[in-house]
């Protein structure tokens, strides 16, 4: 598993599409991740059509990989199929809250992350898109997602046409508590962040955007209080659409 | 990556302890995960106190996996750190709300799996255990969780005393979806469930919890809509409490 070690975030692809076999031969050992009560509480559509990819890039702020990838592929957190189940098997479906939501989404993102570590060892290039949280109510809209299914995650997919440098990672003894949780003193915090903050590109970021931390470029710039109190709420609103609250 | 098609779910575990060099080198392997904006918005408590774990074992139900296991991981979302980072560095941090929370958690979780991946790659056994989610604020309180920090998973850890058979699965056209979602028909449900519903492990569920059909035995027994619901509420007060909404 050399390859989780060595990996990077793939945002150019070869224009090679990736054979059904192969997704399908990924997608069901990925299926082997733990699921809640082996529910299996996640749905995944498989984008390729090149006029779905265009309503869907929107929602994903144009992020050329939308286009660019061969494959699309959205996870969603999906309670609808085991309700119906449910309901035609006697059974009456209790899964429209707020805790099922979090239990499908759950399942999902786990299914998404083994996928990812699967499809990279096969070769593979990926890219995780935050963006799918952001503006969950036209990804919906676009793949026509019924009630109690929820987009969680979408990756991007396609053989690698780059091979960029590794980002930088915080050292692990400022991510790892032994027994309990100690909270950082600003000793700590400083250390942590050293390495980070002493990378040239983290220099060059707080200059193209005239600021004098690198916090400041994340505060002020790439992920700002308004931006995410205003996605809270249509993620919220997205969530009641479906049901889920 | 054969590990992955033959893997189990590990309940029982030998009390040989994991070397904390060997865990230190899986969590360093798996911090290569895709994460927001490289801001790695996790934190992991390794509980490995006796003392603790009876602390937290309630919290589970009581699953004897917490104090069986040599090793319990609460995978935890962490908005704590980077927001100290931001408050040391003249920059306003905006993460005390919903989204920022599922931002965190989707870190999180896909950490947590290939933490999980690369731990069983190396011949150890793991455990979900989904019920983090169902008392977090008891986890939050015997974990001295801060604010801004909010459990999301955890994984209990050991070398396997136990090789049970796989479990079943759903078959891959049952959550593959081409281009969009396709609802599914009564017919499609039937074909979907047919495999699981002929297991003789599943016959025996229906018959030892007195109903009619394997669904029944998830909504009336397992998962019941009241304790969705009440859970769901202890899920949003926590959430408020540790300063998400």
């Amino acid at each position: 598993m050399t390859t989780i070690k060595e990996r990077r975030t793939i945002r150019k692809y070869k224009s090679t599409p990736i054979a059904q076999d192969l997704l399908n031969r990924l997608l069901e050992e990925a299926m082997r991740t733990p699921t809640m009560g082996n529910m299996q509480l996640y749905s995944v559509v498989a984008t390729t059509d090149p006029k779905v990819k265009a309503e869907l890039a929107p929602a994903h702020f144009n992020q050329p990989m939308v286009m660019g990838a061969p494959l699309v592929l959205t996870f969603c957190a999906d309670f609808n199929r085991a309700s119906k189940w449910c309901e035609q098997r006697e059974a009456q479906p209790g899964y429209d809250n707020f805790l099922s939501f979090i239990n499908a989404a759950s399942d999902t993102l786990l299914l998404t992350q083994t996928f990812c570590n699967l499809a990279e060892a096969e070769g593979l290039g990926t890219c995780y898109l935050g963006t799918t949280v952001y503006m969950p109510k036209d990804i919906i809209r676009v793949l026509n997602l019924p009630r109690l299914v929820f987009p969680v995650a979408t990756i991007t997919v396609g053989y690698p046409d780059e091979w960029p440098e590794q980002t930088d990672r915080l050292p692990l003894d400022g991510i790892l508590h032994h027994d309990t949780y100690k909270d950082y003193l600003p000793a700590d915090i400083d250390r942590i962040y050293a390495y980070k903050e002493s990378l040239e590109e983290s220099k060059r970021f707080v200059a193209e955007n005239n600021k004098k931390t690198l916090a400041q470029v994340f505060t002020d710039v790439r992920y700002t209080k308004n931006d995410n109190v205003f996605m809270s709420k249509g993620l919220m609103e997205a969530l009641e659409m479906q049901g889920f609250v």
